[in-house]
This record gives structure tokens, sequence and C-alpha cells, in this order.
């Protein structure tokens, strides 16, 4: 059966031959690096639930594939129902991890490539339908986890992929063969890579015919020969090398980003998906994009729940919760919090079918939720920072607390309403900073303004889906002009 | 067949004897009178948009009572689909009068009164919901307008009914007869009272046991002996006595609101749906208030697709229209209004079945719904103002224009591009003023800040669904908090 | 001595002959006309205060040019401490109208074209300084009150003024006479001019050489042949002309705005102050918006204090004051409305001397209190109806309250907190409705909007004020980039 | 001459004998810890712009007690323009250090309790001032950094001082002595002290006759026996400890905060300065912390303005800088900093003299700026984040950049526009992760949320001056209701 275990997983992944780098070294063996660690739990927790009855409804589907039995994360979704659960499924990862899960990359990734593929081949009389349904029933049958790769490091953002100094600046086609393609670039703040089994490469823009050799999708695993990835830093990522764990805030979750060096990497004829057909890049863009777009307003939501639950928490350690400016404020995080998640049901319920036959989400509405998901987790972050007090960012370490003769002071001062142990106090203090300053700030901030695109990237696609002609002959009509 | 065409209900209405006093006088045919007969033309198109197969599915359905067809604003919600519709239809509505069509208080009532009446009845005993369904069908065979009455004239805020120093302050029973009950209070801002055939009165907020003669709902005509609606001003209101239709902004359609007094009015048994049931007073606010939160989430987002659509306009007229700033406040109008929708979208398919069958909305994205809506119309209309120039509050009469000499110069001089005529771009103008400051403002900004209870009535429903306690387990559990 | 008494200066108006046009008919006496009048009584209040002793540091100052006390509204500033007084003077007038008091434009307008033509004068030897002097002494001896005239009506945004199809749609010289020039062309949103003395006239925006006969600046008494003046509409201006003050809002005071037809007058050479010299439009702008900019932080805050207060108020009379929500409110309105304020002393404070020896204020800052105008007064005024309860747009009409039935009804059920008279809940209730959403929401909302210059006016000139390129070298010291 | 050279006050620092905690571990130099380093470096900047012709005006001033010039840290304020020198002496230093410079709660402190001893003397006849005037001519003479330290660590802040389980959860006077007295208790978040050479100890909140031993003043130096230092860890702070200095962010800057224990602490009579005049502490309180919410619109503002040359920089470096949306982000940045400039130099040049003879801030404008500080930061931080790019949370290490293989794939992919060298783009990358998540954000973001007070204590504080009886006046005179 489809399903793995977390163990299996974990297991699986050890037996890859990634070439990770970090802090200017090859690491041996990514799953057991401390630092990376914490991301993997988070990946684990999605094989996890998916073994709980508790969750089944939401972690598993019924392939259209295969007709098993399957974890979400590689469904291709098959009705605007699916699309709701999507959205439940990782709110409730949110929640469980308070971190970056990592896996939806690829669910938006596939079901993006495949009402794409479907529509290249139907124009061009292509094969990469039939190629990509092969990919995913594999993916699907062993349960993998695929990173999708989209965005190229870019070089000058005021040039076209042809036109920049150095033509590696976005990933493309460096020869043809004829078994398959050579392929050379880099792949920027790739989300959970080291956790995964295959990647699946898009281009990362619209593009002409200039372009061309940019218009390219295929999956290959990770562990490929060329393909290096160099982890990226994170705020506070070396607290996970320290001994303890208070001073991390969340002891067991994370999530990463890292650099991906594509150096002349092969690329089997079998798992190229597109090749040079440079006119549906764009699509292939806004697919994935809208996707990713609705997940923010799952996961993001889930994330905000804990950081919610942390503020109200340390608003009863500090004795302030019968304050009305408090309580204001946790309203305050739940209204913008529960707007976020509101969009990203809309978005999924208003979903429709492509020709392929998934379901795709409302691009209008999806854009809206991540256009909000760019503002109002910065907004709550305040308002937790807020509650807590100033003491989160000034707290002595988990070494001082743990000294005998210093461990004394900070017990007795550091106390908060008298029930409760200091230690306590000091965990939600340290998952605040997590959340706002921390590792934790990288995937609840600053990944939901640029993750699944940047704020402005929204606000085209806004304005390409508003209908103002329409809007305009509305306002006509009411005032009675007529052309 | 139970739907009415515009002109049957405003023969219907004609038939009335409503007792309406609007500048201290008593209106003879309230059909007719300039001031009022815009809000009837609005309430008038969800009767002539029901006639048109093109709108059928979203303003019709069938009903579960009588298995005919009948108008939407008279159903019982059958499912998340039909709560879907409903906002749906009332974007629909919100777009074809740009004001507000009145008919949504009723049907929100209805549907609050349908299931609580089912509960009462429940526990003890009372026959409340057998009359009630009585009253529904009647209201659905006949195609009536209903208006919902809930809000009291509260007197002092800090004083609950029974301590106020004018025990009429909120609407009570003053003697209980063998046939039915005389009553005496009033009802602040009815929405389109005088557009309706009856009115559906409910308590005002949760009340204990001394409070419980104001625990009272019921079902009369609107014309019953004894009501007395006094119209209330609009800001602009007069510009409809006078000559031409320019400086209206909007020439056809418009909202009104009335204090009603019911000076000892009598209500027979029949008809009463609840008397001294305290208990339930706080379940059947709640209900018409989130149905009507709801509403919000549709209605308003049909205003403000007209009132983007108009500045839209106005920036083409102006020659500003590829102005980067001019087209970034047009996507944030857009952005905000469509999160309105998500809103108004999402309580809905996330609904879900009362004991009594009938569907009710998510309690809590309801009040989120609602609560950003007592925000982004404000927003929306500044961008307006900003988008339009100040000349929609400086620009001369339409008797200027009018005037043979004078109308020169404002033709001359008021012309934005050249190939727009200057009476087109004055009459988007007045269009943006009404909407932002007319009495179009009345219902798109301060119905929108107190309909349905005002900002803090959601903070406090927000609260109370927020969960609290669920999330600061999911905080303890990421840090592993142990009680 | 120079200090007109509001009757002389109500006196001095009415034997002017202006050519004013209201609702399509020429005024006969527009000191007396009942939509106007309000206007000038907050213009005497100008006069008025001067003469009281207990103002007289703010409302007056010695004049550089003949050493008498004059009114600050004619004087040019001599130190920052005047620039700071300024603000200070229109602070009060706000509070004291809760109005535009109409005087600042011309204030401002003198300010900047002192320095302009004194700096035009030294690089082109023109005598335009001299004779601005000699006109300004006229204005001090004779303690008038002058419209500074900037805006054209523009026509197409997208073009200059030569390339518009209709040459005239910015005003400009069509004949150049031995004893003076023939203008033509229009200014809208005209502030004051029907209760002004003077018109200044100014250009609108920085000039190329091809639009030279545009780069015109000159004054002339309102009532030269030529002038038309259409007198704009105002939300709720008829109001004015109902029986009773009531319904009004504001029922002593109030601004208007015009548009000014210039149709062929003859301007002699004396009062000429720029004739062609386009290099220096922009500047002579920059300055007059940069001082009027300032006002803002004035004028609105202290419209905004009245509008606090009336929020305060209704708050008491609803018994709602101690409600945290509420007063939370009523300190996020102090907060916005003090933080204008700050920006309007900063920008004073932070003055300095023109090569002419008049003071100027930090164009920065002038810049950021405008942009912080063009918003907040819209928030406040949302929470100022916020607090008010949705009655201040339902509420019957004055002729309700007096018609001795309805009367009865309106007293008992409008009735707040029981020791406050009805009518003086409605008194405020009909004041807020004024400032949010009537006559005196044209000067507190759209006025702050696009008076001064619209929002992205604002932005263009900090962008120019910025440094960047200073800012940049901030951060490359820090990181120690070097060039 | 009092002015210290940075060496020399480094010199100064080193010979004494603080019990500093970091990491569990007494720190034998502090001075030299490279964790500490950065922030002393600030500290010193205060010394070295001192010495520097070109800003002695803002950083040096003429003591009214000694006739010398000192710095201005040291300084009684004796003018407005002393007041407004304090401000831009503050942004000066912000913007070259990009970091808290710690210097300001000593200056702030030594203000506010000169008035408060005056007062106290003048009720009570005590002779505090006269031992304060001594401790400052002491601290002029010598050039001292002194640390006020004003914030208990509070325990339950439902509950007040002599109310807390535990009574030393305020700082308190433990017994009395011929000598002097014994004070128990810990300052948490305290800037700068183990750079300081003396810690000046205030209450922290108004307090009532039965906390009476907790309304105690003092000043001691900072390694008086029995003070223990410990450390706060902020985030990001073993970048400090690694090699090289790039991923530090700010190579050579930083501040800190610490939790200091005062465990049984002597101090003699001569540096006491309140003793149990409990109904001053609020005065004191509120003093000091109105000058500290004055420093604030002074040194954010400066390190804003690194921050905006920082995102001025990464747009160029990224090749957006042309961007219409890059432009206008940027002048949100630059028009928020400047309203809390704005705010600063308003509070300043209003200020006034207090019966001491010292100058105090505006009250309400100098709580209105620390309330806009603890908002406009967090979005100026959002919007550097957003023209960053992500990339300034995913890139690799400097570690991975010197390693010969990697650093060449770095090097090639994280190019920009290709005229800019890779390193530098990385350069102000991490700076701008410095100020947003990283050390300095520590400074930027949180304690300009909660330092010198967090938010609702300005509110209070707003409430209290708002005068909101004087603006019902207003209200009141405009429609003319008489009481």
């Amino acid at each position: 059966m489809p399903l793995k275990t977390p163990e299996e997983y974990i297991e699986s992944l050890r037996k890859m031959n990634m070439e990770v780098y970090l802090f200017g070294e090859r690491v041996k063996d990514p799953v057991d690096h401390p630092i990376i660690r914490p991301s993997l739990n988070s990946v684990a927790m999605t094989y996890k639930l998916a073994q709980d009855p508790l969750y089944e409804d939401l972690m598993t589907a019924v392939s259209n594939l295969t007709g098993e039995k399957i974890n979400r994360f590689t469904h291709l979704h098959q009705s605007e129902e699916d699309l709701v659960k999507k959205v439940k499924m990782q709110r409730l990862l949110g929640q469980k991890t308070a971190a970056c899960f990592q896996r939806c990359v690829g669910m938006d990734a596939i079901n993006a490539v495949y009402s794409t593929t479907y529509e290249i081949d139907k124009k061009y009389g292509t094969e990469y339908f039939k190629r990509f349904v092969e990919f995913l029933k594999y993916v699907q049958t062993n349960d993998l986890v695929v990173d999708g790769a989209m965005t190229d490091t870019k070089g000058d953002r005021s040039l076209p992929p042809s036109k920049q100094a150095d033509p590696d600046l976005f990933l493309h086609v460096v020869e043809k063969r004829q078994d398959g393609i050579i392929v050379r670039g880099a792949k920027a703040h790739q989300t959970g890579i080291v956790n995964s089994h295959e990647v699946l490469v898009m281009p990362t823009q619209t593009m002409r015919e200039e372009d061309k050799d940019y218009a390219v999708c295929f999956a290959i695993p990770t562990d490929t020969p060329g393909i290096k990835i160099i982890y990226g830093r994170q705020s506070c990522d070396t607290r996970k090398l320290e001994e303890g764990t208070l001073d991390r805030g969340n002891p067991e979750f994370g999530g990463h980003e890292a650099l991906v060096i594509f150096d002349n990497v092969f690329v089997p004829n079998e798992r190229i998906f597109m090749l040079g057909e440079y006119d549906f890049s764009g699509k292939l863009v806004e697919r994935f994009a809208g996707y990713h777009r609705q997940s923010y307003g799952g996961c993001k939501v889930g994330v905000g729940d804990v950081l919610i639950g942390a503020a109200a928490l340390i608003a009863d350690y500090n004795g302030t919760s019968k304050a009305s400016h408090i309580k204001d404020k946790l309203i305050e995080m739940v209204h913008l919090n529960e707007t976020l998640y509101a969009c990203g049901i809309a978005c999924s319920s208003e979903g429709h079918p492509t020709e392929a036959g998934n379901y795709e989400i409302d691009m209008l509405l999806a854009n809206v939720c991540k256009q909000n998901v760019t503002r109002f987790p910065y907004e709550i972050a305040r308002l937790a920072e807020d509650i807590a007090g100033g003491i989160f960012v000034t707290m002595p370490s988990e070494k001082d607390l743990k000294n005998p003769e210093l461990g004394k002071y900070i017990e007795k001062y550091l106390k908060g309403v008298s029930n409760v142990p200091t230690i306590n106090r000091m965990k939600i203090l340290r998952l605040i900073e997590n959340l706002t300053l921390g590792t934790g700030a990288v995937g609840y901030r600053t990944e939901s303004l640029h993750g699944a695109g940047s704020p402005q990237a929204q606000r085209i696609m806004i304005s390409r889906q508003a209908n103002l002609e329409m809007k305009k002959k509305l306002a006509k009509d009411i005032v009675k002009i007529e052309d």
C-alpha cells in the first residue's frame, strides 16, 4: 500500500546520496544533521498524520490514476471539496509543526504540470502528459516527496533570461542528446529539497521565443549527479547546534530553503515535460503560483493558530489576560488569521475543473488570498510581540538557567503569575521569538511575503483578473451612459 | 405561481395603508414619493431579476415548504450551495442598484426565526415553529417583502431594558389578551420598511429573566394600526426633489431606513413566535446577526464593483488611467473588495444544517466577514475619491449646466479627455459623490459599519468563537509543556 | 489701523460686484445668500479673533513691510516662530468653526510669490518683486482676503497645457497690450473666492518653453469684469435653505469652493508678477504647495478636535463612555490628530529663510504632513461614525421633531442617557453627520485628500527630497562597501 | 577637559570589575568579548563623534552646572533648542551605528530625576536635589555612561508590588542603615549596562502608600558588590562568534540588554535620591518615559535611514530600482520614517521649562511620537523585506562563499546587475536580515515596540493628556449646546 510510515520515509531518504553543503562543508548524512533534522521532522509529520484514522479524511485521498489510497500531498484534486480539504490539511499541519512542512510545493507543482502538459500535447501533439502521468503514478505509489522548483536566481531583474550577462542566471538547456537533455543553472529558495526524493523543475516566468531554451520542465531524483544543494542560513539556525532545546523556541520542527545548482545535469527523455514550448511557460507559472497562493491560506493560518495560542498563554502567564487591550489584540489576531483562512477556503470552494480533469482554484481569489498573506502575518507577529512584553528578546540563555547559581536568580525573577513554573513562561517566550525573529520567522514572515511570488506578482494577477471593463459597464448602467 | 412581477409588487404596496411620515408630514402615497421611490426601485429589482432566465439560478429556489419555485429572498437555505448562491445573488443586486436593496433583512430574519422557534418548541413544548411555518408559506406564496426588525432605540446603553428610565426604550409586551398581545416601543434604522408588506420583530439582545417582557418575537403587516414610520433623513436626500437627475449621482436607485414606532400595537396569537423565552433571545440575535453579517459579504461587494468601475472610468475620462499609481489604487480597491467577497463565500461554503434543517453559516467566518466590511469600504471609498480628483465635491450643479450661458463654460472647462462628453464625466463624478458622501454613502459606508451590528459586536462574537483554549494547547504541544 | 472688524469686512464685501452663479442663477447679494453665508462666517472669524486680546499673539503680527500690526493671514513669515504660530492659529480657527475658513490660500500664496518674484528679478532683472510688495502693502493695510488661485481645470491629465485639444484648459495669456495682458482659462476648486477681495493667480505646474504663455502670475480684484464665479455644490448644501438649523449639523459655519472662469480678463501691468518665466513656475508651485501642506497640519487638526469632542460627547449621551473599546477609539482619534499636528509643527520649527527674507517650511516634512492628512482624517471620521452609532444617518428631520405629534415620539425614543435632552443628542449626531458625510465632510475629508495637491503630488515631492543617495551611503558605510 | 576619547572610555570600563554572565559563565573581560564588543562600539561612537568638529554642535553642550563643554548625553536640557538637538544627535548616531547606542537612557533618566528631586525637596524639605547635582557634576566631569534602570521584572502584572507572591519581584529597600540602605530585586531589559559606569535606579510605576519601600531612586557604580548582570540573548547573537563578519549583517555595531540582579546591594546616603516618597514615583516614571519616548523619534529614525538606504541599494543591485512599485515603496518608507522624526522634533520644539529649570518635552506629543514608533518601523521593515526579495533569508553562509569550490557557484548565481560584485549584494542582504530578523531587529523592531514603555502605556498617557473636556466644549459651542 502506497502510504509510507514516517520511519520508512526517513529510511528512504537515508538511502539517497544528495550532495548537500552547509557552512562550507559537504554534509555526510543530512537526515541526522541537527540543523536539518527539524525540517525533516516537519515533512515526516505529513506521513505520520496520514497514518492516523483521526485525520484520514484530510490527509489521504483516492488516486484517480491508480485507484489506491494515497497521501493527499501526491493527489490530483478531483473536486472543489478536494481543494477545500487541501487547505484544511495545511492548516492542520501548520498547527502541528508551527513551521513550513515543505511538501506543498510538490503537490502544487504536480497539479499545475498535469493540466499544462495536457494542453501542450493538445496543441503540439507532444506526449508530455503521458510521461507525466507515469511519473506521477510512481510518486503516488511510492509516497514520495517532490520539490517543485521554479524560482531562478534571475541576475538583473530588468532583463529577460536571454539578455543576462551570464546565460546561466536562468536555468536552461545547454545540450540536446538522443536520450535526453543537459541543463545548467540554479534554482533559489528551494523549500525542503533536502527532504525530497524528486525535484520537479519548471520555468520561472512568461517567456518569448528568444528565451525558448529556458522554457523547460522536467523531474529527476534529487541525488542526480550535478545537483549541488547549498543549504540556506536562517536567523538563529545555529541554536540547533547548542545543547538543550529551550533557546530554539520550536524544539522539534523547522523548515529550510536551499540554493540548488544544476551543473550540467542530464535529464532523460521520459522525464521531460516541456521543451521549448515557451508559449505555455506563463500558463504553467500562473497555475503553480495560483495553487501555491491558495496553500498559504492554509499553512500560515495553522502557524498563526500556534502563535495566537502562544500569545494567549503568555498573557495568562504574565497575569495580563483580563486587560481589555490584551483581549482586543487577541481578537484582532484571530480576525486577521481567519480572514486569511476565509480567502483560502473561498478560492477553493469556487474552484473549477481544467481540461485535463483536475481541479483548479479561482485565480482571482487565490491571488487575493496570498496578497493578504503578505500583510497580516506581519501584523499578527507584531501583536504577539506586543502581548509578550520585551522579555522575549532580552531573556538570558538556557545555559544561564541551567547554571546552578544563576539559575536560581532566573527562576526567581522571571516568574510571572505564581502558579506557573518559570520554565514554561520561558518556553513560550522563546516560541514567540522563534516565530517573530528566529528560524520560524523565516517561514512565518518572510516566506509569507515572498513565497509563491512577491506581493507585486499577485497585484499583477489581480489586475489581470479584475475585469475592470465589466465594472465600468456597471457604473455606466447606473448613471445611464450609453456608448 | 408565487413570483410577482415588479409591477405586481408595486401595485400590492400601493394597496397598503402605511402610516409614513417625512419632513413632519404624513406621506399620502409612499410608492410615488420622489424621495422614497428610488428605494422602492431597488426592491423592485429583486422581483425583476427573478423573472429573468439569466438569473434564475441565483434569484429563485424551490421551497422546502411548498415545493414551488420562489424568490430566493423568501427561501430557507437548504444547503451550503444555497448559502453561497445567496451571497452571489446579493453581489448581483448590489451591482445592478449601487444601493441597498433592503430585502435581505427579511430573508435573514426568516432563517434565524425558523431554527430558533424549532428549538424553543423542543425545550418548552410551545408551537411557535408551526405558526412560523404557516406565516412563511404565506410569505413565499405571495412573494412578500418582510422587514426584519431588531434594533431597539436602547436609551442609555449602559443599562438593560428593564432598568431604563423609560421602559419603552426597548420594545416590550404591555398587555396580554386572550387573542394576542399589545406591544409598545420602537425599532430604529428599519431598512426598507416602507417597501415591506410585513414586519418580523425580534428582540435586540441577550436578555435575563427580569427582561422577560422584552423577549418577544412576532410578525404583522406593516400597516397594522399603531405602527408609525418616521422616514430617516439621508445625506443629500432632497436632491431627489430637484429637477433633473444628474446631481443625484444614482438617478434611479436608493435605500432607506426609518424609525418605526409601535404605539400599543396588537399582535394576534398566530403571529407570535416567542413570548418570554428570554433564554433564546441571545441565540436568535446571534443567528440573525450571523446571517446578516454574511449578507454584507455579497451586497457591499456588488456596490463596491460599481464604485471600482466608476473610479476606473473617471481615470479614463481624466486621462490618468495609465499612471502607475492610479493602476495600483484600482488593484488595491479590487483586492479589498474581493477579500470581502472571499469572506462571504467562505462562511457560506463552510455552513452547516441546524436542528430544524435549514442551513446556517459558519459563525466565526461570518463575523470576520462583517468586521472586514466595517473597514474596507471606507478605504475603497477613499481611494475612489483619490482617483476622482477634488472636482466631485466642487462641481457646479445640474442647473448651472442647463443654464444656456453658464452651461457653455461648464461644458468647456470640465472636459477631460477630448473624446468623452463632459456630461458623462459629470455623471460619473456625481456617482462617486453619491457613494462616498451622498445617499449612497449612507448605505456603502455607514451601514457597512453599523448594519448587522456595530464593529464591537463582531469582535465579541469573534472572541467567543476563537477557541483560544485549543490554540493554547497547540502552542503547549509545540514547546512540550504538560499541564 | 489695518485690522478690520468682522462687520467692516462684511461691509467691504457687500460693496463689491462679483459675478457669482449658483443653481443656474446670478446671486444678487452673495453676502446674504443662505448657502454662502456660513462660509463667510468662517472667514469673518479670522477678523473676529484678531480683535480678541486673548488671541492677539497668534492672530496678529507686525508687518515687515509697514511696521504695523496686521492680521497674520496677510503676513510674511519672519521666523520659525512665525511659521509655528501660523499652524497654531489655524488649529484655533478650525476649532472655532469646524470648517474651512478659507483665508490660508492667500497667506500661502503671498509667501510663495514674495520669495519667487525676488528670485525671478534677480535672474532676469524684472521688477515683479517691487510690484508685489506694493500689492502686499495694499492687502495688509486694508486687511484684505486674497484667494490664491492655482489649480487649472487641466482637461486631459496626460497632456501638457500647450497640447490640450482646447488651449484654454489651462489659464493663459491670449493678448499682450501696452498697459497689461488679457488672460483666458479657468481655475477650479477656488476656496473662498466669493469671500475674497482679490484673487492671486499662479501657474499650476512645472512648465516648459512651449507652455510659456501659461507661466503667468498676477493679482486682480475678484469683481474684475470677465471673472465669472460658479459656486460648487456640496453634499447637503441645500439643508441651509431649509427652516431651522438642526439638520445642518454646523449651524453657523461652512466653507466653499467654486469654478472661476476668466473670460478674457484684463490685468494691468502693475499687477503682473510673472509673465513667461516658465523656469520659475515649478518653484512657485512647489512653494505654494509646501506652505499649504503645512497649513493642513493646523486647520484640519482643529476640525479634528471638534469631531473628537463630538464623538466623546455622543459617547456620554449614549451611555457608552466607560466601555473600553470606546475609550480606546477616542485615544486613537487623538493619537492620529496629534500626529498631524506634530507634522505641522515640525515642518515649521525646522523652517529656514528664503533669499527674499521670509521664512519657508521644511519641504520634506511639509509634504509628509500633508500625506498623513490624506489618510488620518478618514480614519478619524470612521471612528467617529463608529462611536456615534448608526442613528446619525437614519435620524428623522428637524421638521419631524417640530411636528407636535411626531415630536413627542422622537423626543421619547431618541433619548440616550436620561439626564441629557434629546435635542442635544440630535445636535451632536447632526454635527457628526456634517463632518463625515455633509458639507463639513467636503472640507474635512475630500479637501484633506486633494487640497494643496492630491496624494501622489506629495509622494513625488517626498521622493525628490528623500536624499536616497545619502542613505545608500549610510548603509554602505555600515557594511563597509567601498565604491 | 570633560570629553573622553573613545579609547579613554574603553580603558575606563576595562578598569571596572562588573559581574557579567553570558551563556552560564562569568565573562572575564566584557570589553573584549566578541558578543558584547559591538555594543560597546556603538557607545564608543558617542565619544568619537563628540571629538569631531563637524558634529560638535549636536554632540556637545555647555553644562549649566560646571560651565564646561560636556557630552550632550550628560547634559540637562536648557532650552527647546537643546531638546531638538538631542533628537538630531540621536538620528545621527542611529545613522552611524544602525544599532542602539544605549546612552540615551542615562540622559533621559538624569533629566527626569533632576526636576523630580527638586520638587520632592520642595514638598518634603529633603535634600535629594543637592545630592543629585553632585552626582551629576561627577558624571559630567568624568564623561560617564549612566544606565537608567527602571523596569522591574514585575511577576504577576495584575498585582501591585506589595501584593506579589515574592516581594522581590519589584526592587525594594530591605534594610535601612545609618549610612545607607540595602536593596533587593532586579531590573529587566537593562540597555547598555555592561557599557555603563553607573546605574541610576528608579521606581517602575505609580505607587501607593503600601508600596512605599518600592519608591526608591539611587545611583551606584555598575560594579558595586551584589550587582549581577545576566546578559540577554538576541536573535543571531552567536554569529558574532563565527569567523568572518559577513553573516553578522552589521559587522561592527550592536546593542544589548541584560537582566540585572540587585542581591542585597548597599547604597550610601549621598547616592539616594528618593526614599519612600511614593507620591512622586508616578511623576518620575512619566518624565523618564516622556523623555525616552522623545528619544525614539531620533534614534530609530537614524536606523530607519540606514534600512531605507539598504533597501534602495538592493533595488539597484537587483536591477529593480526603476520599477514603479519599488519607487513607491521607498517613498512610503521615507514617509513613515520622517513622520516619526516630525513627532520627535515637534515634542521637542514645543518643550517647556520645569520648576528646576531644565527643559521637558511636550508630554502629549512625546507619547504620540512613541506610539507611532510602535507601528511604523514594523512596516518599514516589511517593505525592506519586500524590496530585498526572499534571498536575504535563504542565502548560503559566508563559509560557503569562502569555500573555494562552492564560492564560485555562489559568486556566479547570486550576482545581481552585472557591474556590482556579488559580495556587495550579499553584504546588503545580510544587513537587511540583521535589521529585520537578526540582532539589529531586536533594537529596531521589538525595542521600538516595548522600549520606553509598551504601546498601551502611551495610550494611557495620551488619554490623560487628551483634554477631552475642552474638545467636548468645542463641539458644544459649534452646535450651540449650553449646559
